[in-house]
């Protein structure tokens, strides 16, 4: 197995990313594998990289998160992320992994790598913490701003086989982000990709509400990108509100802050539930080989659980799997 | 000032309605008034109301959360809902207040009272708690989930005029909801609809990301009907779960238990803030008269908030104000 990994992309690039690198090495120490770090190559080399499975891959240019993405795709053709995107284009890695700029990585996605034939629009698809623990996954959360009924088909099937073999759901049990549980009910887009989903070979039970969305009673959801993005940050802002505003209480005088020492540790395990760390970075599905974004803040086990990620599509031939179930749908 | 209540609408109707009615009156003791409570004459009267500003209006059917609403306000002419909305289109009443179907609301609100002049699409418009305190106006959360662009135009001007009249905000900051910061981010509606906005005659402050929806940077937020619909419930079901798991963990063993105990006033303080019941209801803007949809779940206090909210509005005559301002632009 070879992944490309993008190790100057994310606020805390190269260090937090030849971390992550080194501690995915150490966790798999018998696996054989291959594991490309792409960027500044003295930098890089600074780390003292002992593990010959780790490889430093030269590129000398950098994309920020301030680059206009396919601009900086188009312009950038030694950048770390457009460098690692033709590893895979060129059948050196398999897989790409980047904590940069999330429109650079879809749009090196798409234009050095390729979609799946058939898939029209790639979808983001991050895995939301649950009640119950299990996550769900949500595409898309923005790949695509103004889907076609057709797309939330193709995001249905893809989410479906991640899922399966991801994530271990067997009959993973998908639904469609609604404003109302009926059938009739949404929008035109929503009213016209139900049927379809109803026709769709996966497992499809119906819409579910943003309300109900994390309470693990479905572990795929499909959405066009808009609504889906305005779910994850909705949900992202209020409940780093809420935990602030606790933080404020709790510490506004002597015997409360006590009483919130005590309750420190299961503070910090409930943080832990709904820590984006924990569950992975975001697959961009729909690419002609697996691509995960980790988040931009991403620290060295963020960037682990993603090359995990990574990993598990590539050996379980995830984007095989997607090509088959598009030829036969 | 003269209100028509939907006396059987809600959860706990009509037990709830009537005390929050009494609540009213007693707040406002030298308030010249008539509050109409419509329904059940039978069962209202047996409440023992003794202000003489409260009066029954008798009403033979209800609504109920089950029925189709435009079906249901077509075929229920004595639905406590359909009576309370004459009431308001013949004016003998200012301004309508239910917590029953909200889709029943919208039909009878539309069809009964009808737009205001130039007004194609109502928004059904709730105030969100926010960080700072001072609340965020957010329409619409899905009167209409397939809006146009000029659509959000007319959102802009209500919700500015409402943010001003009934909620104090001097110079309301008017934003966009958003999948970027960007003057060129988003879907087609949001590309077409920024530059209108910037031409609307409010304080437009650009687009404002789904994360920062209750910062209190901004008063008003305007978006369609679908999105809006999805931020709301997202947000609603992310906070539950998140205070429902914090239970969880603070009452699993007996030491946290005694911590949590100390932390409850300052819980319940959190939880006050977050509460919608201190919010009032969500205003139904466009129609031709003030509507307030109180929640399903609303206790006395909650219709108490909802009745504050009709008086402000008839008081300071906000419809004729979006009435002027439409004539205007």
């Amino acid at each position: 197995m070879k992944l490309a990994i993008d190790a100057m992309g994310g606020d805390h690039a190269p260090k937090a990313i030849v971390e992550g690198v080194k501690q995915f090495a150490d966790a798999f120490p018998n696996e054989q594998m291959e594991l490309f770090l792409v960027g500044d190559e003295v930098k890089l080399a600074s780390y003292g990289l002992t593990d010959p499975r780790i490889k430093i891959v030269p590129a000398s240019e950098v994309i920020t998160g301030d680059d206009e993405p396919v601009r900086a795709v188009r312009r950038k053709k030694d950048s770390s992320l457009v460098v690692a995107a033709k590893l895979v284009k060129d059948g050196e890695a398999d897989a790409l992994v980047s904590a940069g700029n999330t429109g650079a990585l879809m749009a090196a996605s798409l234009f050095v790598i390729g979609r799946i034939p058939g898939i029209e629009r790639p979808a983001l698809s991050p895995t939301f913490p649950t009640y119950t623990g299990s996550g769900v996954v949500i595409l898309d959360v923005g790949a695509n701003p103004d889907a076609k009924p057709e797309h939330l088909v193709d995001y249905a099937i893809m989410g479906s086989l991640y899922a399966e073999h991801v994530r271990g759901v067997k009959r993973p049990r998908v639904a469609l982000l609604n404003i109302g549980t009926e059938a009739g009910k949404g929008n035109a887009l929503t009213k016209e990709a139900y049927p379809l989903l109803e026709q769709a070979p996966v497992h499809f039970v119906g819409n579910v509400e943003a309300r109900e969305a994390m309470s693990g009673d479905v572990d795929v959801i499909v959405t066009e990108g808009f609504a889906g993005n305005i779910l994850l940050k909705g949900v992202e802002g209020s409940s780093s509100m809420l935990m602030k505003m606790m933080k404020e209480q709790f510490t506004s005088d002597f015997v409360s802050k006590l009483a919130a020492l005590v309750l420190k540790p299961k503070l910090k395990r409930l943080k832990q539930t709904l820590d984006y760390r924990e569950h992975g970075g975001a697959g961009l599905f729909g690419i002609n080989a697996p691509v995960i974004k980790a988040h931009g803040s991403s620290d060295a086990l963020a960037i682990m659980s993603a090359l995990k990620q990574a990993k598990i599509m590539v050996d379980h031939d995830v984007v095989a799997k997607i090509k088959q179930a598009k030829a036969t749908n």
